[in-house]
């Protein structure tokens, strides 16, 4: 058998998300379909993680592998060609035996966009969280810092997603102003379902109504979702980078 | 009679352009079907100039007059919730007598955004020109720059669209790499058409071909078109600003 780790960009905004669904209009099938017209047989891809309906990605990574082999420069044309023209494949590598996207991702870096000004978005509709409110974002970045560490997220966890082991390790986590954007990054060798989008909806709620580091520590310390702001809408979610 | 000048923000891939057409499905008629519902009459908008098909704008500016007053802040709130999503208005201020957005504009700047690497674009698909093969900014800064200054444009110019004065001013022009970007400025008194699209589409030939300064200066002497190269495509274009 063959294996290959594969790099891809999509704007997710006309699919329900990385997974394959029954009916579902997901990435995840899209790529099988263009894989399967150039190996003639059907491939079965791992995703590092799913990304949920509306997210986008700059850097998702998959794995597969097949019976034939295909040279990677072929893989990246012919996926291509064949892919809807928003879902794009960035790199083709001969993976190890064995490898596999998801268990063997370190970490990920997801980028988080707010256009904060006092009109809509309509070049980015699609593609950032429109914030009309002022928000100063030296603050956001020091209420986010907070959380920088490895503690039990279940504050931050969509309600219907929980587990047994809830901490996480947050590696880093910034907010930082480019004009009119505000641009939040965050890396952690794992997430827990929504936990970037409420990590978001929660330090811009804080730093909106003024509140401190404690109290976003008290959030964090409570262990209750409903302690913590809303859910950050999907469309200003970027999957940036995973790390092997 | 009351006068107001918006500027505005769109993604033209939807979209036949900014000019109204019979049939057609223009920017300025979905603005000046929002403003019907706002003022409850048939308003007339003028644009700066036309955009063609596919072209965005982060600053086209219109004007328009009416004999009902509108305060701005329910001009921008009204027009935004009325307007598609991909068609936005940044601001309304209120003109002097007379003020028309295309005879009062002093010089204008377009952006053109060229993606440089070896897999096509996705997120980015309709917003830039992918170009797969290696190209030098510098170089393509320093041929550019050679067009600089006051002249007769007609190698640079929609063959079907010879005037009589073809003498047109560029007050800048600089082309510069950000990451996987190239992003080239131009501004200028006043645009022949398609002028920054073959301008562009010229520059990045002769960049590729290695030529050098003397090329593009013969291209522009000969004032023939056909001694340019390609128009680059509409959707890497910008109208970024109008200056008044």
């Amino acid at each position: 058998m063959y294996h290959k780790k594969c790099v891809c960009e999509y704007d997710g905004s006309r699919y329900s998300g990385w997974q394959s669904q029954i009916g579902g209009n997901s990435i995840q099938q899209k790529i099988e379909a263009a894989l399967y017209k150039l190996y003639g047989e059907k491939i079965n891809i791992i995703g590092s993680g799913r990304t949920d309906a509306g997210v986008h990605a700059l850097g998702q990574v998959f794995s597969f592998r097949s019976e034939i082999y295909r040279e990677n420069k072929a893989v990246v044309f012919a996926l291509n060609t064949t892919l809807p023209r928003d879902i794009g494949i960035l790199s083709s590598e001969d993976a190890p035996e064995g490898f596999h996207a998801q268990f063997d991702a370190k970490n990920k870096t997801y980028l988080y966009r707010i256009l904060n000004r006092p009109a809509r978005a309509a070049l980015d509709a699609d593609r950032v969280w429109f914030r009309w409110d002022n928000i100063d974002a030296a603050r956001l970045n020091q209420l986010l810092s907070v959380l920088k560490g490895s503690y039990d997220f279940t504050s931050f966890c969509a309600a219907e997603s929980i587990k047994e082991n809830m901490v996480r390790t947050i590696n880093a986590l910034t907010a930082e102003r480019s004009g009119e954007y505000i641009n939040i990054r965050i890396n952690a060798d794992c997430f827990l379902h929504n936990m970037v989008r409420i990590i978001v909806g929660t330090a811009v709620m804080l730093t909106v109504k003024g509140e401190d580091e404690s109290c976003m520590f008290k959030i964090l310390s409570s262990k209750n979702r409903t302690a913590a702001g809303l859910t950050a809408p999907p469309y200003g979610l970027y999957l940036e980078k995973v790390n092997y």
